[in-house]
């Protein structure tokens, strides 16, 4: 399947945006075999036809769900190229089938041979919107991957998307520089370990309260070489920071309400974005 | 009393810094009756006293705690000049008695004629050590205050410390650039309202965990001009994010051990001062 090409399959009724600023969105929570590409895609096609079933319009899956996590020593032979790679193609078919957007990160084969980047993609019947290679990499993921350079939105028309990756929600940066450029929703796929899951749940509200968006963060379930076992706790966040809707350790799908009234209400009553004395952060920044 | 002012007091024994990377910070949180600045030296004074005899060496006082919040008529009139004011005085004096060291905000008139600021002050027994003026104002703070145009630490020789006041606690930035600079305790004299504490909740551990340094949330109690009703739930913050010492809606000392060893211990399990890309979010932030 071509990136751009036409919507010919019939349009599942129920899952488009309905009329208004309401649309549903889902967090997919699942484990991944290390290295089973198809056997991944098919859970995965299990839990996205559950979301889209549900409603979802957007639907959001871990941090590289299709490939696992600890890969290390197959990183070369599993990563993908963007457009046109496996997993792409089975995220397009998919949201050709449901009419859905799907986000998730994948192993990617940058265009500079031997650069291998761990990348968010967010994709819908037409192909791949847009990407966002992980900037800042967790721990050995350094050894791993090359660094992305660049944060931006991605407009779907019915909502303005930004994406980050995992550790990065710990980062307060990122989300705001995508919240300043105009994103409603902040997809965050992710694998992220058990043993921090107090940072997962302060983080995760706080990227939501302080920009005023929705945060969809979609993690790992399960565990992979035996030493390294993922959070779960999958959550939808409301622009108050509110969490609306959490799995545990399992897999589980999550469906939420996004209400882009409640965005516009959150950033009056709390006007961070309006107020921030953004050129006076960046003089700091600089002499640091 | 003058800035500087040799220390001729007996120091009280059992506040000094004992040996090792450990010591006790406290956070006052207390009601204010708007304009009478003597009746609020002293209610301070008598939480002060509390404080320092359960051994607090370092001491957060609420945001405008000497002359109350709402006072915008009488602004001109109880605005203070530092060092050299009434309040900046008292502190002083109170640091020599004890041996402590104070933060607190008060209204400040400026060098420049007119020009009134919200002045976050540390003060020890040689008088004021650094002052921060609020960047970040709240609501109809603009219409009152001039701005703050800096971020500084003060290197308190046991600590060191970096002053941010209220609202600010949303915003990460203030904070991040604070702990670059090397702060391991962050203080916020709050006046912060009731109906917002969802707010309080969530930023006063963010800055603690995304930093890895300790929060001092010194907040008002009570209420003012029957329309202004402060949050309380004053909290002393480790830098995991977790609240080890919080107050409820009355006047109220918290007093909990500060520990170096867990900054550091913190920031390496979760490294993200370490790993955050400055230059490639400036290069961002500059584009905004």
């Amino acid at each position: 399947m071509q990136l751009g090409q036409q919507i010919s399959h019939p349009i599942k009724k129920g899952v488009h945006l309905s009329v208004g600023c309401n649309f549903k969105v889902a967090a997919i929570q699942m484990n991944s075999l290390p290295g089973k590409v198809v056997d991944n895609h098919t859970r995965a096609s299990e839990l996205i036809h559950q979301s889209a079933e549900m409603g979802a319009r957007l639907i959001v899956l871990p941090e590289l769900f299709s490939t696992g996590y600890r890969t290390e020593e197959l990183d070369d032979k599993l990563a993908q190229v963007i457009p046109g790679g496996e997993t792409t193609n089975w995220m397009q078919e998919l949201c050709r089938r449901y009419g859905i957007v799907l986000v998730a990160s994948i192993l990617e084969h940058g265009q500079i041979r031997g650069l291998i980047y761990d990348t968010a993609l967010t994709v819908d019947a037409s192909g791949v919107l847009a990407i966002y290679r992980k900037i800042h990499l967790w721990d050995r993921e350094n050894l791993r991957f090359a660094r992305g350079q660049k944060f931006q939105n991605v407009d779907l028309g019915f909502t303005k998307l930004g994406m980050q990756i995992c550790y990065e929600v710990g980062f307060p940066e990122g989300a705001r520089i995508l919240a300043i450029k105009g994103a409603d929703i902040l997809a965050y796929p992710s694998a992220f370990g058990r043993e921090r899951l107090y940072a997962w749940d302060i983080a995760t509200r706080a990227r939501a309260l302080e920009n005023g968006v929705y945060v969809i963060a979609a993690n790992r379930s399960g565990e992979e070489k035996n030493d390294t076992f993922f959070a779960g706790h999958s959550r939808i966040i409301n622009p108050r920071g509110e969490v609306v809707a959490e799995a545990s350790l399992e897999n589980e799908v999550l469906v939420a309400d996004v209400d882009h009234n409640l965005i516009g209400q959150q950033r009056r009553q709390l006007p961070y974005l309006r107020d921030l004395n953004t050129a006076l952060i960046n003089r700091f920044l600089c002499d640091l």
